[in-house]
């Protein structure tokens, strides 16, 4: 069987992202592509790597352009997807890529996002415990943001095996993608080659909330999170440093192995042997994320490291994964654990 | 029918780029992986990211480790491939992604190699007019130079049509990766971030004489090339930068045209529309050759553009194109138009 | 003595760079400093790198602000430099870091930038033959264009010696900052990281009219000059490869010496080394430009390259060079000849 | 008065810095070079951006070309500088820029360092309470590791004002010249271009008794340090990512009054306005140090965040810094507060 896949937003990295990876599905079809103020555009000029998408035009994002699909993508800013989704119709699969519909405590929703909860959907973290059973036949998935799945995957066997106290410091280097393509002075290579630069300092990140949701699932009591995210002079990719305090009886073997059980099977999460560390290059376009613990005895805290692709796994990877266990496909259709390195 | 293909030289730069791309193939199984001096370690330390194939253990590049399979593809440093294929006999295909077989001049290849010429294997660059017959059903190919590919996909359909004379310049910018995996002070990341820097200039540069015979082959009159090679920080893509003074007649439409005409139907070959020039972020990863012409009035020369992935179209997926003519299956089977970007 | 000096424009990076470079100027004060969109913002959140001047706060730009100077520089988008000047007066020095009065051409103008000539003054390349005379004393100093200051000096030897034809080749790679701060898409760190990219192919580019002024001046007859900028995935510098056709007699020997004689005591002009070629990295910062050259014998063409930086050398310290030699002062007060690297 | 400086290791990073400096230093001349594999060769081929220099030749690094200069540098692998220091007599300066001379406590020596302990010298990170007195007339200075100065100068200030529990969590990331000129394979800029990687995970990295050192001392109690250092794509630079638990009664306004007071009159550190945070951009090839402070008032942690050139303060800035304490000259001589931006 074939579904037929709309994707809104198809000028950004998202929606590039999205398409990249739907070009290589071989149960989907690409429908129709819009893209707010590219609307008219071919995406040859736009995403001039998706060769075989060259002739392609961009529609308007709207209700009619997206109707008749099977599968919408919705790559829009935040805050844009309620609406749309309201239009499909409860039989279409709308999978967000963005935040709307992530967070289910609207307390949080509206410090952080400043509007309205829109609601939640099931949560497409697939290696999160009993996510994969709700996403099984959802017509609605809500794709995590790139740093909470970066740091749910390094972090979460932790909590499950309960070795670690629900206080935790992430610092997350980024990928510029993650900032999006809308230009900003910031942003611009001239700006960003050469530099690290730290950005929502103390707490204020958007993605905090969801860290702290995610986290205080497995750990069963409530966790803190201090996150703290950088950007890098590089286009793709998330390494997250995530430590918390060591429980009593934590040992380097006692870590190791909550981390093999937990991470065991997953076929898009790999624990590196022992003494090797992931690197976002290894990464680099594929649906991977990396995954290393240790214990640092001296300052009593589990040190659990991951990499992955921020547009990739952490984005639309992430999202045709959920979309596939949705559909009741397998789980990897169309997605590759290899990277592109060097 | 599957195929068992080694690789020798897997710990390198372009044999892990044949295994990346070997992964996706689907009529070709993974041997014997060899590697001089990381002989028995793990592929897992070395390329990570390829991670089907992590636990994998290379063995030493030897007759013996090379023995029983279909193809062997051979990523090993300028002068050793003679050996290795003759030990191998004939009815195994040889895949040369080094420079022993390329050059059909002996007195060519001894004034740059300073060594016997070993011999003339059929050449791996599809596109030429007349290649892709030598390579079909052949048992020895010779993967093109990354340069040589690069220009000669700008400029044979200029030379094709007789637009223009035969006097070249080419200046080019490579990935660093281009320059392999061996550590020489020159290449650390320190020296070659924020460096533009030439390097075998004024005509000394290896890959000269390659393109001198495929121009000239095209052209049917000797063609002299003045190739100016640069490292440009990043890790893949050439952006050659070509230019030959235009004939008599040749006007900005006769141009245009004679290039949609050489290339229509290439199926990795992209001439782009009028105005767009091609970027090498737009092929990472890609087996895809971009192209663009312009013919510049005022200095009377025609100017033309291609951006390749020197790892894909340029070594790794010209080869396993090369490979697929010969053993006689569609000729796109396991690569991609498709880049990741950004 | 000391100069009080304004710099209109000092919000973007040009302007940015002259104010690096005053800073370590014993002569000159800082005074106003404006900017257009930015007025009201303080240096220290715009040029954060400028830590003595943070506290200073824009104003606009006009005849007011930039009033009761003794020097003005001009870091202002083309075509708003003749009104600023015309109302500071003769007695003030005006040096203008834009193309306004570059060109001697009228309709070489007019053809490239598409408004009406608002003249010539004399021009800052004080390596030119004759130009440090023009500029002692004077009260109007045109900066030159960043390529054309790379290829003029890289190539004017080689035309005062009489050593090639007057039919130039030059590909050049500029770092980011070349394209200015103005946020634009294609100017985005994740869209330049990884690419090299074309524009202005085909003799479109605005510089080229420049480079053919000045070559044609040293060489007394009318020189061609075939033109393609790229942009490198660096945020400074430029590295330019030009080539002309060798005329008969030319030997390694005389181009060699050529370019000795013409450098000669040059304090921001290194000829390097036989074998050593030129880098971006070692200029980074710096007011030197490096030159290599050599004879391609079997191309038949003299291929020199030079490196400077495009902010410095390129734009902000060849404005201080000049002004410095304009002020009767030493030539190379408040510069630098060392690089910062890597 | 001048003093004759030599500098062993001249052909490294961190040589190379030192000499870019003290060609600005009024006060010293530069004497004998030497440097290990590489004596005989110029300077010229090896710091191709120190121009004024390139005719120097490196001599090899002994007791008898060091002799008879008043200052000496060493930029030498650890482990090498004590026998050096000990053939050089009392009366000879000895800066050493290595890790020999650093740590009070010989058992911390030998854990990381798994060597003899060789004594304790002044340490030469001037902001450090107590730390000028000791500088001053001293004829030895052991210059502070570059992760070390960046986290100290990040957090001093809080542990000085009793505001934070002795339970510290840094992520680092740094340019690659931090990890010096030797050529290792994960070095390559092919490996490091578009990377960030962890390394030292786990509270194995050497600097981290230095941290524990300096900030136990601030404090007046055992501090505990969980240090993880990164890679990132850049030449230069350290962005360090500090946080620890705040006290009962610490308030964002408390906490930043602490290091304003702290920081006050510190001519190479800058406490950055509220808002806005350090990039290593804009402290690149300067002395400077960015500081920001924030209270994340959830997670109960102080966070605070510095920016250095790992090169410049991090290593030769904070030698030459601290030389002129101890030779009784102005702190600031030679040394500049403005980084070279973009």
């Amino acid at each position: 069987m074939t579904w037929q896949a709309a994707v809104a937003g198809a000028s950004g990295y998202a929606g590039g992202e999205v398409l990249r990876l739907l070009l290589g599905h071989p149960e989907i079809e690409i429908g129709a592509l819009t893209g707010g103020g590219n609307a008219g555009r071919s995406l040859g000029e736009l995403q001039p790597h998706l060769v075989p998408l060259a002739d392609r035009v961009l529609r308007d994002t709207s209700a009619r352009t997206l109707a008749g699909h099977d599968v919408v993508f919705l790559a829009l800013p935040h805050g844009q997807s309620a609406a749309v989704a309201e239009a499909l119709g409860p039989d279409v699969v709308v999978v967000d890529c963005g935040a709307d519909f992530r967070l289910r405590d609207p307390g949080a929703w509206e410090a952080f996002y400043g509007s309205p909860h829109a609601g939640t959907w099931p949560y497409g973290l697939p290696e999160l415990p009993g996510a994969r059973a709700a996403l099984k036949g959802s017509s609605r998935i809500a794709v995590p943001g790139c740093y909470p799945t970066a740091v749910t995957l390094a972090l979460f066997p932790a909590f499950a095996a309960g070795l670690v106290e629900p206080d935790v410091v992430v610092v997350a280097a980024s990928g510029t993608s993650g900032a999006g393509r809308a230009p900003k002075p910031h942003l611009l290579g001239s700006e960003v080659m050469g530099a690290m630069s730290p950005y929502g300092v103390g707490g204020v990140h958007r993605h905090t909330p969801e860290m702290v949701q995610n986290l205080t699932e497995v750990a069963g009591e409530p966790v803190t999170v201090s996150f703290t995210p950088t950007l890098a002079p590089m286009t793709r990719g998330i390494l997250a440093t995530c430590s918390a305090p060591a429980r009593p009886g934590a040992t380097a073997r006692s870590v190791r192995d909550a981390y093999a059980q937990a991470l065991e099977g997953e076929p898009f999460v790999r624990l590196l042997p022992e003494g090797q560390w992931p690197s976002t290059a290894a990464v680099h376009g594929s649906n991977t994320a990396l995954v290393q613990v240790a214990l640092d005895g001296a300052a009593g805290r589990v040190v659990a490291i991951s990499a992955i692709d921020n547009l990739t796994k952490g984005t639309a990877g992430g999202a045709v994964q959920s979309l596939n266990i949705a559909l009741g496909i397998p789980e990897g259709t169309g997605l590759s654990t290899i990277g592109v390195a060097p």
